[in-house]
């Protein structure tokens, strides 16, 4: 009998268009998780994934059914495999190019900030209209020219947009990137920006955040 | 007859509960709003607001609903009281006090956020742990011990906590913030808190939003 145990080397599957409530949970679990590794845990069953989280157990097997993991009868997920295959998955473990557009507070603080790299994001430069700006650096990045910046592009090989403009000219500057060669806008701009079809748009939505909670308080405070 | 018009002051609606995705779009139409106001325009019709903001013209004017305004036929929204109503019913005019709760590079970037105090929101004072920060300033404003957060709370009248911590300590922090009074916590980590009934809670998933523009720019790519 052969006692060494077999280690599958599942292929993490890539390429599933993920339902958007499964990808905002995911990372959930994976922060959870990665507190469970830091602690030195071996197992972790959906159930207690689900106590911790206030999230249905059946909701979060049904989400780790997307990937190729299975949770053993009893004992539940392997805690070092779940949260390899969940920072591979949600692709926070390859270094995706973006480009800052607006270099103001919100931009610069994005450049500057050291989570977004922990999670994947390689802000390469910023860029503006602001020729004070022009030429200088946040973070060890350029600021260049907005006009530079399909040369920009192509020189970091940047695909994704974070679009920290004044809103009045988000959408001016979401189409000049696109024209650029930029494929996804991180639009944090409260204007709803339109995009063609086959452009990846993400809204965060900071200031309806501020209007939900200005709303909820005051409900409460009734 | 009467030529001067009687302008009617038309309380603001509050206290209702807004749906969520109503409150999410809000903004968006203020966002529009602000710039046909910018450009002189006088009216504005739900449908042009559906044409630039690509929501659904019957959806507007069920959003809008909730104000106490009401669009004449054939010429609109009268655009400078459609901006003042909805900037007002969203609480974008009020001063919210809050407190930053980790003074690392996110929560400083946010207290030099001059978007933030645009829309009402007026960051008091950060809350941290390290004593190498804990007395100095960020944009005017003191970085306190933790320990004192009950006293900075009810010093500074603020009920909003934003939640700049590592991940990690995500949930001792808002349990913290809770017992020190604070009413709503603005999460900007990847850690799903948990809070009690009667609690303001609302999540910026920031990674969580990576993680979708990765996933749709790698199925695009395929």
């Amino acid at each position: 009998m052969n006692n060494h145990k077999i280690e599958l080397q599942v292929p993490v599957q890539t390429g599933i268009i993920l339902p958007e409530p499964t990808l905002r949970r995911l990372p959930w679990y994976l922060a959870y998780i990665d507190i469970l590794y830091a602690q030195g845990t071996g197992h972790v069953s959906s159930t207690q994934i689900s106590r911790a989280l206030n999230v249905d157990a059946s909701q979060i097997a049904k989400d780790l059914s997307f990937l190729s993991i299975k949770g053993k009868t009893r004992i539940g997920y392997d805690v070092a495999q779940l949260r390899d295959i969940l920072a591979d998955f949600l692709g926070f473990r390859v270094s995706h190019k973006a480009l800052v557009i607006g270099a103001g507070s919100l931009g610069r603080a994005l450049m500057c900030d050291t989570g977004l790299s922990t999670y994947g994001l390689d802000i390469a430069a910023a860029l503006d209209i602001d020729t004070a700006l022009v030429g200088t650096e946040v973070n060890g990045r350029p600021i260049c020219h907005i006009d530079d910046i399909e040369e920009v592009a192509q020189t970091t090989g940047a695909v994704i947009a974070i679009l920290t403009v004044p809103f009045e000219v988000a959408q001016e500057a979401a189409d000049i990137a696109i024209s650029a060669g930029i494929r996804a806008i991180w639009n944090f701009t409260p204007y709803r920006v339109k995009t063609a079809e086959g452009i990846v748009m993400a809204n965060t939505s900071i200031y309806a955040h501020l209007a939900m909670i200005y709303n909820r308080l005051e409900n409460l405070n009734r």
